[in-house]
């Protein structure tokens, strides 16, 4: 039983197009919407996750990331840290050189705008292993 | 008519409580919700406006704002051009030194993320005849 399908349309912001330019970064489909990109000063995009879909372990360097989530259930883990239960309304401050990941718990889409800056550095997936041991 | 009064309880994020901090810089009762607030940085608020309510002129100094619209109808405007008519789902992009003002239709609800960086420079309040002059 998948839940929150109708979050692939996009909650609040179109779910725009697969996301095949990070698509090497996550485990899953993902769907990117690029709201506002002002050259090496922010990002903000809406991300939309796909059930089971998550994106590598990362870091932002001399910046930092804000999710804003607008739709279904996901998870956010920084390392050496529980993985966080996220849901509509949820916010997640992530500092300068951080290494986290975040995506959609296994049975449920999962939407957030993220505002984004510095240079991300893309790293290990998330194991399967890792990511199974989460209870939804 | 009043439309979107569903608005009035926050689409995503909770409307928060009357928006006391800055009442001085608008015209009618917003609410805020501060989502993020990083000392410097940036800050991400959820603002809620109630129907006709709208901010002074503004400026933001050594920075930017940009405008996540979560429901409702409103208004745009930067000095010199005229107002942009807002719903669901519109971006807006201002950046430092423009001045413009934001707010709701005179028959409607509205709400938008607000995501700021910068100074900000209150000036006068939009009149009531400019303000009139718009249609919805």
């Amino acid at each position: 039983m998948i839940k929150n399908e109708s979050v692939k349309n996009g909650v609040i912001f179109d779910s725009g197009d697969a996301n095949t330019q990070f698509s090497q970064y996550f485990i899953g489909t993902s769907y990117l919407n690029t709201l506002v990109s002002e050259n090496e000063i922010v990002n903000v995009s809406n991300v939309t996750f796909e059930p089971a879909c998550r994106n590598n372990w990362h870091i932002h360097h001399d910046g930092y990331q804000i999710l804003l989530v607008t739709g279904g259930e996901g998870w956010y883990q920084e390392i050496g840290k529980p993985a966080q239960h996220l849901t509509t309304g949820d916010v997640i401050v992530t500092h300068a050189e951080i290494k986290h990941w975040h995506g959609a718990t296994k049975d449920s889409w999962f939407e957030h705008i993220a505002i984004t800056t510095g240079t991300p550095e893309w790293l290990e997936p998330v194991s399967n292993d890792d990511y199974e041991q989460l209870s939804n």
